[in-house]
Formats: C-alpha cells, structure tokens, sequence
C-alpha cells in the first residue's frame, strides 16, 4: 500500500541544503544522547510536520567538528507543507550553528548520498607564529612556513583514479580504497592556505590526511616524491597525521543534471 | 623612590597587541567573577611574571560580545622576562579566544588608551534570507536587503567634526559628545556589507548606533537626510537601533610618532 494515500498526504521527497558550524557537535550521525547535526535537525523537522519520525539522509557523515558550508541531506516525508516552511520554520527551531539555506522538492528516487556524482572539500590552515582567536574555530593552525609551489606539486600526484589506502583512516568501512580525484590544489590569501580537493567520493578521514601529509612537504619535512611512494606503499602508518576537525569544510555535493529540483525555495 | 630600584629589575612598559574573539567574554573591564578579557589576560601575565598585581590598560573597553582584531594594552612592569615571552609564553596560558600578537617595548608614558590618535572599528552585517551559522558569531543578520549607495550618502554627513549626542548610549560617561570621523563608509563583498569607521575617538555603543542608523538609511525605511537631521537633534531616542556586539571589531589603534617602540617581538 503506498504510504501517501494511507494518510491522505502526498508522499514527497524533500532535500534540503544545510549549513552548520561543526565546533559544538558531535559530528552528523546520531549516537544516543550526543548534540548531532542528525538528531537536532531530525527533531526539528518531526515538530515542524508534527509527525513522530522522519529519517534524513545526508551526503557525507562528518566527523566531530567539521563544518559544512553546503551540505544536502534528504527525507521522505507525508505532508503539504510548503517549501518555505522547510526553510523558514524549520531555520525558526532550529538553533545559531545550524541552519537552512534552502528546500528543494525531488524526485522520490533522489538520495543525497547514492545520487551524488562529486563532492568538493576545503581544508584550511592558518599560517603564521599566533593561533589567532578568530581562527581558532575554523583553520589548523600551523607555525612553521608554508612552500605552497610544493604542496601543489605534490598536490598534483594525487589526482586521478588511485588506491587510497594510506589515507584512510584504520576504522574506514569501504570497500574499495579506490577514489577518483578531479581536483586538488593548495591556494594562499591572508596568511590562510587553503587546500580545495574534489572527488568522486572520500574515504574515512581522506580529506584530513591529505591535508596533514601535504603540510609535511610544505613545511619541507617531506619531499615531493614522497607522496608518490604513498600512493605505492598502500599502508596508513606511512602517510602524514590526521588534521584537525576545525580546518576541514564540505563545500558542495554535486549531482549529475538528471536530479533536478521540480521546484525550491528561496526560488 | 623608584620602584624599578626596590626589586633590583628595571621598570618597563610593555604593550601587547591582542586578538580575541568576544562572544564568550563579558567585554574587556574587570568585573567580579565574569570572564573578562582583562582579567584573564592580567591573571596570565601575573603567573608569567610571578608578580602579585600588574595593572593593564587598553585602549579600548570593550562591551560583551565585542571582537578585536588588533587591541592594543599596556602595563608597567618590574621584570627581565624578553618580548618573547610576553607573546609564546602568555600564549601558552591564555584560551584559544584570546592571544597576544605581539609584544613592544615601549617609553614609560606610554599609554595605550591616553596615547591613542585614532581608532578604527569595522562593523560586520550578513545580507540575506538566512543567518548563516559560520557567520553567527561575528556578523548581524539582516534579511531585507541594503542600498550601499544610500548608506555610503549617509555615511559622508558624519564624516569631520560634530556633536554625537545622538549616537551615544544613555549610560555613556564621556564629557563631551563632541568627535571628529575621519573615515566613514560601507563595502560589500561575498554577501557581507562592512561599514568601517575610523575617528579620534568613540562614545559608549557609537559605532554599534551609526551601524543600526546606517542600516536604517539601507533597507529605505529612513531617508539619506534622516542623518543630517540626527546630528541637530542631539537626542539618542531619534537615531537607529544599536546594531548587535556580535558584529563588531576594533581593527586598529593609531599612535602619532612619537609613540615608536623601542624593540618589538616578532622583531
């Protein structure tokens, strides 16, 4: 029996882009009594539709701390709400570290995850002798100096089809280490070094370990080649530390033109 | 006597220039109990210098919830401890939100409030549908949208000397509401207007009250010649909101030349 004429409700499938400063949750996926980017906006949209339970899926599953500029999730839900009040209501309960930016109606087949074709990360580093205040939420701060010209030599060895095995983390569940990389490439403005990467997918942690190893050969700690060898050498343990939460931002998930919004709010 | 003799270590004045993020200090002043900027920082320096009381001085007191990219401080001191440690090591005991960027020494009669030229403060507001959360802590939300044309034309009447009785707080103790801007004027970037001030001083919550009047003049809800007329009045009651701390920063202290320092550190 199809669920929508059970409640005299049209059976929609919504998708919303969120945004969220990561620094005060647990990361998105809900486990128990901890303050999830899952769970809040989970409660949110059961009080806004009055309905006792709704289940998100979202394009990535962030750790503790990563922020998302633009992050789409997905629900299918029974109700004639408009789209504004996915935005408006919802922003309304929802609280100052996340928010909607907007609500698009989707074909009932769409899945923020299983429909993505990239996703676009950036990871930032402040640069400099001080850990400054109104950084400290949203960059890695590294003290020693930077050669951004090696980091996108190195840099470039990672893009294209690869196993990525030594950057993942031990506890990544794919199962396959193999990615494809579009995009990597270390910019600098302001004393911020920022790492843009996009791909057609991520393994556990990917995004941090790149961004940890390809500080290895900025400071020059490392050498270019080195990279190269790590790619070879499949083995975490070899690869560069994890950075921190704090630097790391998904930026866009992109789908491929067969997943366009019948209609969204703002329009 | 001179008290630099009594210890057998010299007399110093030091200034700091420090950052911080203000969200989670109840503003610069001492207070009782509140976690303030000023008592975590002299607490900081006591401990570093092994000193039972050192008095600091800012240029600036801030209010609650007030940013600072660069505030200047000072404090007499009995110590040998070198410039570098006034930054490395009262970094290491200070929080993530607040951090010294620097260390000067400076002449004796020095003082970072009495010596001061200039001020200039910059007052951050999102544009837009939706209060983004990686704006929240340091910028106003206003939804409708802002002419930086018509805010700029009301900018430039306040620019040179005038009375800002208007545009001071109730409780603000100054003797005179009497102040000259040299600078005055909105920009727009990424969806972020800025409106930078800069003049030879501030009344209590000035800017925050040209900020709200500005914003005022933006939205088309009073007209550019309201401003005109704000500064004849004299009256507090007529002028525009006072716009949130959150969206505030002092950017930078000015010093004539005669304020050079005698050696710094980062040299």
């Amino acid at each position: 029996m199809d669920r929508g004429e059970a409640s005299g409700k049209p059976l929609r499938n919504i998708r919303l882009i969120i945004q969220f400063d990561g620094t005060d949750f647990w990361g998105w996926q809900e486990q128990g009594k901890g303050r999830t980017v899952q769970k809040t906006l989970r409660e949110a949209i059961e009080r806004l539709a009055n309905l006792p339970h709704v289940t998100i899926y979202s394009s990535s599953r962030t750790d503790s701390g990563v922020h998302a500029l633009a992050m789409p999730v997905n629900f299918r839900i029974e109700t004639t709400l408009p789209l504004k009040a996915f935005v408006l209501g919802l922003n309304s309960m929802l609280p100052k570290d996340l928010q909607v930016l907007r609500a698009d109606e989707m074909p009932l087949e769409f899945h923020a995850r299983f429909s993505a074709k990239s996703k676009t990360y950036v990871y930032r580093i402040l640069q400099g002798p001080v850990a400054l205040p109104l950084e400290s939420r949203t960059a890695w701060h590294v003290r020693k100096g930077l050669c951004l010209e090696k980091m996108n030599e190195a840099a470039a060895l990672l893009l294209g089809t690869h196993d990525f095995s030594s950057f993942r983390a031990a506890e990544c569940d794919s199962l396959s280490p193999v990615r494809t990389l579009y995009e990597c490439s270390a910019t600098e403005e302001k004393g911020i070094v920022k790492i843009e990467v996009k791909g057609d997918g991520f393994l556990r942690n990917m995004v941090r370990i790149i961004a940890g190893t390809l500080v290895e050969v900025g400071t020059g700690k490392k050498k270019v080649e080195w990279v190269k060898w790590l790619l070879e050498v499949r083995d975490r343990r070899k690869a560069g530390p994890t950075a921190p939460a704090c630097g790391l931002f998904l930026k866009e998930v992109e789908y491929g033109p067969q997943w366009q919004a019948l209609s969204s709010w703002p329009p």
